[in-house]
């Protein structure tokens, strides 16, 4: 990832990655489908963390909150590196094709947090409504973290992004926000 | 359009397209950067609707109120065409490349929400998640509108799903959706 930080995305070949990364290029495509899968290698697992996160909440939360408890577990894992995300996050954003290949990641993550909510009984567009909820807060949050990770606290952020989206979703009529508590 | 339900959208070639609507080839590519561009062109006059009724929304409207008044309007158009958008549905549904550039598109109309939130005076991460739960009303919306588009109302299936939002966005320490009203 160091090279397409140095030379930028699409001027990197395989070769040369495999070289730096000690590897044949026959080793390289045994790992990854092509140079881009470096960049989303960890898409399958941070959705097996989701997943497993919603299976294990507790029974009594709300969807959103039960969504939330899977993208808080991947936030703690992508917290733990901060040097990695950044770099990541730059090479993405100046890159229009790998922006999109982000997109679609994440709505593969959002369709499996849905499918991991229907299954605890979340009926079928509640649990759509919430897993979309939470990967927005699960962006937003981890935009405004990338900016500085090395201070920031990811897993806060997302909670503190939550309350807001609780306030702009609050009830015109009311004025009342949906997070108030009694 | 008929041409990619009648023989697949990779199937069919710009010549084709323009013979069936009367037009050259050059005239064709004078309208549309590519095939693909005939399903997408509706997007630009989305954003405008959008954004216009985003402007023109009362000043006391909640933001997710006032971002929904953006995609509702959009919705009041789509809703008139039901036989187009069920058509288009179906054409992107068969074909992971034009997913993903409806994806994009999708991520722009939530850019462009969020924008004109912003020059409302919402601030910075709030725009953007009311955006995001607004474009994801719209979206999970239209899925259930098109099943069946002849007899169900887009426009009202908004306001369904944004109360079902409310429903599952409720906190779950007081169990009290965000929606309930005095």
């Amino acid at each position: 990832m160091e090279l397409y930080v140095e030379r930028g995305f699409d001027e990197t070949t395989v070769a040369e990655i495999a070289k730096r990364a000690g590897l044949t290029e026959r080793t390289f495509f045994r790992h990854f489908a092509d140079k881009r899968e470096v960049l989303f290698a960890g898409a399958a697992m941070l959705q097996d963390l989701f997943v497993a996160a919603v299976v294990d909440a507790p029974s009594d939360l709300a969807p959103v909150d039960t969504a939330m408890a899977g993208v808080v577990a991947g936030g703690a894992l992508i917290g733990e590196r901060p040097a990695f995300s950044r770099q990541r996050y730059e090479i993405i954003a100046a890159n229009a094709e790998l922006q999109e290949r982000e997109l679609i990641k994440l709505a593969s993550l959002s369709a499996a947090l849905a499918g991991a909510l229907r299954r605890r009984g979340v009926p079928d567009h509640g649990a759509s409504l919430a897993a979309e909820v939470a990967i927005a807060v699960f962006k937003i949050a981890f935009e405004r973290w990338v900016s500085d990770p090395v201070h920031l606290d990811l897993v806060q952020l997302m909670r503190a992004s939550l309350d807001e989206l609780r306030t702009v979703t609050a009830d015109s009529e009311t004025g009342r926000p949906a997070a108030t508590r009694p």
